[in-house]
Order: C-alpha cells, then sequence, then structure tokens
C-alpha cells in the first residue's frame, strides 16, 4: 500500500482518499497544486508525513503545468506558489520542511527550465523515497521498545496512510508485529473525524494486528485496570525542546500514562522538528470547522441540536515532561531532548 | 420540564426518552416493573438520580400489578423484583439506595396490601419530590463556587434530565446562571452516547446559557490556554473517601484540570454516596454494548470497519487527590473527604 504515486503516464499524482476509507477504496488523481491544496485543506490527504511529500509534487506539479519560459519568472512563480501550499494546513511542519528544500533546490538551479521541471519531479520522487525509508529506520528502532505481549494505546493514524508508506508509530507497532511479538492495540477512536476507528483499525486489520476501538476518553480506565503498557502517538510538529503538537487527545491521552507510569512515546521522523521553534508554546494550532464535530450521529440520525455551536482545535501540545522517548530515525532520544534533537539538526538530517 | 411525573389516570409513570433527544421529545408509558427495568437498560431514562426515583416507581408499578392477597406474599414478591430492578444497571449507586429504601419501608409495613400498594406509590412521590429539593438545595451551594464570567466544563448529562428535575452538576450551572452570573460552557459531547451533545446543549439551550460542544479530548487544550476557570461533572457512585465513579472522562478530564490549576467539582446528592465502599477501586464499572462505540457516522456514513471490535467501558473512577471538592446538599465538602462524609451518614441524611 503506498499513499502518493506518480502516474507517469497521465502525469499526476495519485493518492488514497482517506475521507472514503474503509468504505471506499479510491484513489484520487490531483493534476495542479490546486488540487494539492484542496486535497490538503479537506483531509484527502493527511498525516504530516504525507502532507509533506505531497506539497512536494504540488510543487512539481505547478512547475510542470507552468508557462513561464525564463527561469527567473517561472523561480518568482514558484516562490508564490509554495506560499499557497505551506499555508493550507499550519500545525504540521513537514509540509513547511518539504516545500524549503525544494525551495532550495530551485535557488540554487542553474539551467534550462524543462530541466528545472525534471529536477522538481525527480525531487518529489526522492522525498517519498526517503519517506518511506527513514519510516522503516524509525520503526525499527522503536520496535526494540515494544515487548511481547504488550498492549498499546495508539492515538489518531500514524500508519502507511498518514505517510508514503509504513507509517511512523503505526509503524513501529508494525515492525514489533513483523518480528512476531503478539501485540493487542486499544485504537482511540480520534474524535472529531475519527482517524483511528476509520484508518487505523482499517490497517491494524490488513497487518493482521489484534485491537479494540476505545473512545478518546477511555485510555485513563484501561490503564488505571492495569491493561496497558505503552503509548505511541505520532506528531505534526516538534519544539527543539521535545514538546510535540499532535492530534488533539494526545495531550490528556499523556497525562493518563504519566498518572499510572505508562511510558509514552512520540515517533516521527527528523523533517517534523522545527527548529525555529524553541517551546510548544509558541506552535499555532489548527482550528477546523465546527461541523466535523457536530455531523456526528449514532444509528443513522443526526443527534446534535439545530444551531448548536462547537469549537475544535485540530492539536494539542505535549509537554515534553510528560514523555519518556522520541523515536526518530537517528534512534530514542530520552529527556532532555533539547541537546539531542539539536545535535542531530546540527550534523546534517 | 420534570423527567419522571406519575400518571394518575393510567397509573403509570410517564418518562421523557432521552434516545429520542433532541431529535424529538416523546414521552414513554411505564406500566410494569419490567417497563422500567428494561427503559434503565436500554437508557431511555439515565442519570443516576432519574434511575433511582424510577427504581422506586418501579417498586410501586410491581405493588400495583402483584396479585398476592397475603402480605407475607407480597412481601417476599417485592423483595425477589427488587433485586431485578437493582441489576438493570450497576454502577449508578442511587438506584440500590432508593431500592433499599423502599424495602425498608416494606419490611416495617403492618397493615393491609392495599394499604402497602398505596404507600409505596406514596413514596415513590415522595423520593421524586425530595430529589427536585436536594438538586435545588446543592445547585444553591454549588452556585456560591462560580464568578461572573466563569468558563465552565461540563461533562456528560447531570440536567433536569438525569435527575427528577432541575440536576446536579448543571443544575449548579443553571442556579449560578438564574443568579445572573455570565457563564460560558464548553460542554463534553460524551462519547459513546454523546449525552453532552444531545441532551447538555438541548438543556442549555433551553436555558438560555451559552455554549460550545468540545469533543472529550479537547479540554486539556482549552486549560492550557487558559480558557477554562472550572470543571463540574456529576457522580454516579461515590465510596467513602471521595473517590468518584461517574460517566467515562471523567478521570482524564480531572487530570487535565489539576495539571492546569484548574478547579474540579463532582456534584451529588448524599445518596450517591455508598457507605459500604471505602475506595473507589471497589466499584464495579460497568461495560456496554460495543456498538454504542462503533455504531457512529460521519455525515450519515457508518465509517467503522466490518468486524472492528470495541471496548466500552461506561466509566471510570476519579480519585479524590484530583478534586478540589465534593458539592452535596450539605454543602461543598473539602478533602479529606472521609471523616466529613462519614459525619453526615452517621447524623443522618
Amino acid at each position: 500500500m503506498r499513499t502518493i504515486v506518480w502516474n507517469e503516464k497521465k502525469q499526476c499524482v495519485e493518492i488514497i482518499d482517506q475521507n472514503a476509507l474503509p468504505v471506499d477504496y479510491i484513489t484520487i488523481s490531483l493534476f495542479s497544486y490546486n488540487d494539492v491544496i484542496r486535497a490538503i485543506q479537506h483531509m484527502t490527504v493527511r498525516g504530516a508525513p504525507a502532507i509533506g511529500v505531497t506539497g512536494a509534487y504540488g510543487m512539481a506539479l505547478a512547475a510542470l503545468r507552468s508557462s513561464e519560459p525564463q527561469l527567473s519568472d517561472i523561480k518568482a512563480e514558484l516562490g508564490e506558489i509554495a506560499q499557497k501550499i505551506g499555508g493550507a494546513r499550519p500545525t504540521a511542519v513537514n509540509l513547511w520542511n518539504m516545500l524549503d528544500r525544494t525551495l532550495d533546490l530551485i535557488k540554487g538551479f542553474e539551467g534550462h527550465v524543462d530541466d528545472l521541471k525534471a529536477e522538481l519531479l525527480k525531487f518529489a520522487h526522492h522525498l517519498a523515497e526517503e519517506d518511506v525509508a527513514l519510516n522503516m529506520q524509525l520503526s525499527r528502532h522503536g520496535a526494540e521498545l515494544i515487548e511481547d505481549g504488550d498492549h498499546i494505546v495508539h492515538h489518531c493514524n500514524t500508519g502507511a496512510l498518514a505517510t508514503v508508506d509504513y507509517g511512523t508509530a503505526l509503524g513501529v507497532i508494525r515492525m514489533a508485529h513483523e518480528q512476531g511479538k503478539k501485540i493487542h492495540v486499544y485504537v482511540d477512536e480520534t474524535r472529531p473525524r475519527l482517524q483511528g476507528s476509520r484508518l487505523t483499525a482499517w490497517e491494524l486489520k490488513q497487518y493482521g494486528i489484534p485491537y479494540d476501538i476505545i473512545t478518546d476518553s477511555s485510555s485513563g480506565h484501561l490503564m488505571q485496570m492495569g491493561l496497558v503498557n505503552k503509548v505511541f502517538f505520532g506528531a505534526d510538529r516538534v519544539a527543539m525542546n521535545g514538546d510535540v503538537a499532535n492530534k488533539i487527545g494526545s495531550y490528556m491521552l499523556a497525562l493518563a500514562a504519566v498518572d499510572n507510569n505508562v511510558p509514552v512515546y512520540s515517533v516521527f521522523p527528523m523533517s517534523t522538528v522545527d527548529a525555529k521553534i524553541r517551546n510548544g508554546k509558541e506552535i499555532e494550532i489548527e482550528q477546523r470547522d465546527d461541523r466535523e464535530v457536530l455531523d456526528i450521529a449514532l444509528n443513522g440520525d443526526i443527534v446534535v441540536p439545530d444551531a448548536a455551536t462547537a469549537l475544535n482545535y485540530a492539536f494539542d501540545v505535549t509537554p515534553n515532561r510528560l514523555l519518556t522517548g522520541l523515536v526518530t530515525e537517528h534512534g530514542v532520544l530520552y529527556p532532555p531532548f533539547y541537546e539531542k534533537l539539536d545535535k542531530i539538526i546540527r550534523e546534517g538530517i
């Protein structure tokens, strides 16, 4: 399963429509950077690493469709388009990291416009391959933390669907399963968009890993009963001090874990670290449409009163003090995180 | 609005169907104790105090419909029926408290069978009136905790619908509002049965109290942003040490509040205290059908994969160390709770 694939014949990016899963498995073709922006905004593609690579393909598509004949003009045009793509979702930093790396390539490029177009497509392919390789690598590091018989709480979706392939936190779980460890996953349903019930449950079924879906407010009780050994979730943006912005609910999950001496790990590639942000408090938290909270039905009936209003923050920040470790492609980092993240970044990722 | 009403003409109990709200406002007639058991099990009536009074009416209905001519026989029959009603839902202790008080009346009764029947109906009326009076009383105590301008997180439904009338935690909020204090409520939607989005939002609209619905995992983030002043929730069973069993999610909500120095209050009449239980760990936590978690739809589509499984605990226990105070008809109790609860119980409620 690959979430993002280049179709050479049609010259477009094909992505799995994550809003249609698990009812329908549909791929959607993105022909322009505007298609890419819409897909990111509507969460047709979601998951910080998947968004990042889709954004890079958005730049390649923009270049391919550009009619600017002059190198300086297409460079200026692509610079503006990067701003638009980067604004599609504010919290996940991988998008800007991939765009910045693409802009560096553009800036340094000398030669013919057609060669730039070819280079940008090649670079998007490279970033996609790199994402899969990094996920395999960090999953191998993380899998060492999992013991045979572990019961693991997992929040949101961080699997193949959230990345180009394999996954981050769910990649760790998958790797441990492939190593023959017996694991049971408690899948946080992850309101409001239910990425847990919809996507993670669907992925776990493909991998043959046993699970139970739980409501997001259940993990504390399961931990009090001694039913949970570890917590794994992903990250959308990590501050240099190790504060982790991730799907709303991660913070309360981490609080429950710490209160019950259950270790908590956030799993991400280093492209999720924002070197410009020292503290999680500086991270902009995206608010989404309140219909995501209100358009909920039980047994087929919409149940929220007419004219009800909701407040819908998509992410929260888990302070570093609640995190046992950060799982990256460079291994598992333990607190204090600042110097370790800084060293990795200074030595080059 | 009264949740439980005796219909003298039809000789039955009429309750508001809480599963139909807020789409339809329907009353359902209960003619027998079996109707009462079904209504409690299917949560047509829910909320610890409401269940307790409905159970007492179940005993009155059982007596009225009984054909036993002998006092000793009807006493034995009612003793067995109390066991059945009491088993309808295990966690809320109010049900057993009301049944025990009814059984005490039965045990001590001497006279004609028809007079016992009349006495039991009168006693159920008395318990209903008592519930409303206690709720008004504890709401007045609790309202003193609320300041003008407070933003309050409320979990599940604890309003008129959860009681005979007025409510417990929501009664406190309603009282403060009626006192002219400006309040904003963040309504936890309260998965899986959405008592917050469905019932609490509906009640707040009737009372004219402004609110926003939030997902259960959002309150931590709102508190980190400094948007929350207080947390109020009810209780289904309270241990003598002040541990509170309440709707699943209360524990994680309290953890988030404590981590952000936000005061947390559990609000209940003393009939919710289980004098036989010293520690919350002894409280039996009800597990419900996993369809409550799985039958969830977004935009009208069921979204959980076929054959998915869920784990659905209905309650959790908030340890006393996380609670700022307990609001009862005897006032607000502060830690340590044991001696204060014990004194009230020994001096008689």
